[in-house]
C-alpha cells in the first residue's frame, strides 16, 4: 500500500497518484485527518489490516473536496471510501458531509465519520447529513487496527461499493 | 434474541412487543423481507451470531413504514438498524428508503440493502437514495451467518448508532 499526504497548499498536486497507473483492482480510501498522530496511525493500521488498499490522506475538508471535485472534472475514479474527521480546519466535517450530499457527483460516495467526540449531538448531526456510519476514535491508539479492521472486513471485503462511471 | 414478524394485515399489533418489557440494552433489527426463507435464513443467522439482538421482521415496505411511524408517534424506541430487501410488493425498496429520509423523525435510521440483486443500477440506486451500505445475499443459504456477523461486528459492536431520544 502507498499513501500521500495533502493539505490545502500542495492542492494543485491532487489527482496526480498512482491512481492512474494500473492498480484498478485495489480499494480506494481517503482519510480526511488533522490531527498528524491520528492520521498516522490509521494509516498505518490500514497498511497493516489491508494490504489491497491505497490511502490518501487530506488534512482538512477543503482540500478533500478539491481532490474529490478534480478528480470528478477530469473523469478519473474517486476514493471507494471516505474516512472523516469532524474537528477540522477551513471546512470541518459537518460541511464537507453538507458539500458532499449536495453534490450529484458525491452524494453515493460513502463517508465514516471518525471522531475523537462520543457526544450524542455529534452523532446526531452526522446521521442527519447522511454520513454511513459514526466511529468514535478508540482511546488506545494501538485499538486503531481493531478499528481498521473492523472496516476492512465490511466496507472493502462484504459491502457492494457505488459503482464507478454512472 | 425473540423474532417476531409481521405483514400489512397484522399492522394493528405492530409496536405490542417485547420492546417494553426492560430489555433496554439490546439491539434492535427490522429486517424486511418478503422471500420467507430469506427471512427465515436471515433471523436464524443472527439469533446464531447476535445474541443479544432482538429481531422484528416486515414483510413489505407499507408494514414497515407503519410500524416505525407508530413507534415514533407513540414515542417508542425505534429499531437500531434496518435490513431492507428491494423487491417489495406495496412499497418497494426505493420507496421506502425516499419515505424515510424524507421523515425528519426517521432520517437518521441506518438501512443496510440486503438485496438479491448485484446490477449496479440498483447498487447506485441505493446510495442514491441514502442506503447506508449495500450487500449482496449470499448464493449459499448457508453464508447468511456470515454476512449477519459481517453487520453485527461493524454496525452492533463498532459503529457509535443514532442517539435515541433526539
Amino acid at each position: 500500500m502507498e499513501s500521500k499526504q495533502y493539505s490545502t497548499p500542495d492542492a494543485s498536486t491532487l489527482g496526480r497518484s498512482q491512481y492512474e497507473t494500473g492498480t484498478e483492482q485495489r480499494s480506494r480510501l481517503l482519510l480526511i485527518e488533522n490531527d498528524p498522530d491520528d492520521a498516522r496511525r490509521a494509516r498505518e493500521a490500514f497498511e497493516t489490516v489491508a494490504t489491497e488498499t491505497e490511502i490518501e490522506v487530506a488534512t482538512d475538508g477543503a482540500a478533500a473536496l478539491e481532490f474529490l471535485r478534480e478528480r470528478v472534472e477530469e473523469s478519473e475514479r474517486i476514493p471507494d471510501l471516505v474516512l472523516l474527521a469532524l474537528d477540522l480546519p477551513e471546512v470541518d466535517g459537518f460541511e464537507f458531509l453538507e458539500n458532499v450530499r449536495d453534490d450529484a457527483d458525491l452524494v453515493q460516495l460513502p463517508v465514516l465519520v471518525l471522531s475523537d467526540s462520543s457526544a450524542s449531538s455529534d452523532v446526531h448531526e452526522s446521521y442527519e447529513r447522511a454520513a454511513n456510519a459514526y466511529l468514535s476514535k478508540p482511546s488506545d491508539p494501538d485499538e486503531f487496527e481493531t478499528v481498521a479492521s473492523a472496516i476492512d472486513r465490511f466496507w472493502l471485503r462484504r459491502v457492494s461499493l457505488p459503482p464507478h462511471g454512472f
